[in-house]
């Protein structure tokens, strides 16, 4: 498998991608993998025969206009899609711009024919043991058409099965009411469509707040609705993480408490934390492109890193193309 | 201060209202109260002096069609807005469907002059000690225009204002990014109206991630995604609660170190529990009407019933319709 990292993307650029991709390389020894980035990489990479440094000469910022990214040729992302394309890579991973990212995909990798558009796909946990569910667009979207959504629940169901072995995931709508008539205009015209659809187990309507109880697989709403609810979800997980740290350091015995409780409260928390989700597959495009975490530390950058590899090691983009055609 | 009860509507019905009033009437003895239900209401409050029992017979359902509610005359919801106006009442609140409450508020209670839509608006917790944040459209609405995202930001200034006595509230708009040219269709147009509008401190976009963590007053959406958003944090908060509470029941290590922490983790829990958060005011209508949460218990519905006492006691109605003008 063969991998291109864009090194320096993301709020901590080389901090986060470094030790990231040094982990990543120790638990998948047989991975080929080109660095890209600046020339700190040679001395940091002479060791490992597997990794190729290629060498770019601009950084683009998180709010680069994805235009302006996509004209950037010496830009650490654009030398890493065209390494990719100049290698026949497997897969694309970058913690830069979503936007930047989306345009050099689309242009340059191309999208799976028959997709309209493609969409940030993620796992979410659930409160049950090792369930997960995902949710189909968080966001490489701002606006999207009820014709957009099918696809979105079409590749979610997808991508369930092929990640969690699942054979018939069930597929629910996100919108502001359980009841069918309930929705945005966007989603009554989308329920519909998704009703229609013999090839998705579509259940119907679902508000946010059942989804991580674990009782539906694949998530289906807009890029602008899903990034809301990701980051809602995101923000109320820390800011409890911080509250609950404030509860456990108040005096001598809540410390004891704490320490009495630790194992399950951390994994907990770090169940919840978005550092170990990992990154959105950019699904609908004919090639594994990830996105981690904009705000990525080492560890965030490395569970993305794994999601490339997991789908890297089960083809998911022929099947994919093989589901879609 | 006069206040009409529908003490039919909601999952929970009597179970919830019938001690939620009467913990109201003793927390606040100078009440009128008009509480609106079956005949079962005449026995519970029998020796309350300042409790009339006015009688309806239908139920509405919770996912009732808004004009079906308002044609259904002897409902618990239609009698109580009734009341409401045959009384000249201050606050009317129901547990049951928002769109029947928010048909008949705009119906019979109306507007007031100038406002488009009215809004829902409600308060949530921070990390910040005793900071809260408002959130205005959480879900009246399935569809906005930039206009009204603009009175929502102007209503949700004045109720900061009124509520939490800050005189310049921040006000964000809620987005996929914090960027300016981030957003929706939707939120772009908006952002520039904001941007211009000298009666609104407006400083810019905001991801939902943000906002808990106290730096931020008012937080303005359209209804379909304030209601994603609020849903979200809801079942984050409940599925942590739940996560937890397992950590803690593991074995009696973990069971002791609970009892130690317990004060703390019961604070933050309350906190973060909706049925604490308390009803949401339905902004624009020429009165004060509060939904209280369709899953109320005895305490959720006392707290909505607290927060109507609060907004009586600050005469908001008046102080809306004089900023308005």
């Amino acid at each position: 498998m063969k991998i291109v990292i864009d090194m320096m993307g993301g709020d901590n650029g080389l901090k986060a991608t470094i030790p990231g991709v040094k982990e990543f390389i120790k638990q998948h020894p047989e991975i080929e993998a080109y660095c890209i980035g600046s020339e700190v990489l040679d001395e940091e990479f002479k060791n490992y025969n597997n990794v190729k440094v290629v060498h770019s000469n601009k950084v683009l910022k998180m709010d680069v206009d994805p235009m302006t990214a996509f004209r950037t040729l010496d830009s650490s992302l654009m030398v890493a899609t065209n390494t990719y394309l100049d290698n026949k890579c497997d897969a694309l991973i970058s913690a830069g711009s979503s936007g930047a990212l989306l345009t050099a995909s689309i242009f340059k990798i191309k999208r799976i024919n028959g997709v309209i558009r493609p969409g940030f796909i993620t796992s979410f946990p659930t409160v049950k043991k090792g369930k997960k569910f995902v949710v189909c667009d968080v966001g490489a979207n701002n606006a999207n058409t009820k014709e957009e959504l099918v696809q979105f629940a079409k590749m979610g169901t997808l991508y369930y099965k092929f990640l969690y072995g699942e054979d018939n995931p069930r597929v629910y709508l996100l919108s502001n009411g359980t009841e069918e008539e309930k929705g945005s205009p966007l989603t009554k015209e989308a329920f519909k469509l998704l009703k229609d659809d013999k090839t998705i187990n579509f259940l119907g309507n679902t508000e946010g707040r059942d989804a991580l109880f674990g009782d539906l697989d694949v998530l289906v709403c807009d890029g602008f609705s899903g990034n809301v609810f990701l980051k809602a979800i995101e923000g109320t997980a820390k800011a409890m993480s911080q509250m609950m740290k404030e509860a456990f350091t108040r005096n001598i015995f809540t410390k004891l408490g704490y320490l009495m409780t630790k194992k399950g409260i951390k994994e907990m928390k770090d169940k919840m934390d978005y550092k170990n989700v990992g990154g959105a597959m950019l699904v609908g495009i004919d090639g594994i492109v990830i996105k981690a975490h904009g705000n990525s530390d080492g560890k965030t950058f490395l569970s993305a890193l794994n999601v490339a590899y997991t789908l890297g090691q089960k083809n998911i983009v022929e099947q994919f193309k093989k589901a879609l055609k």
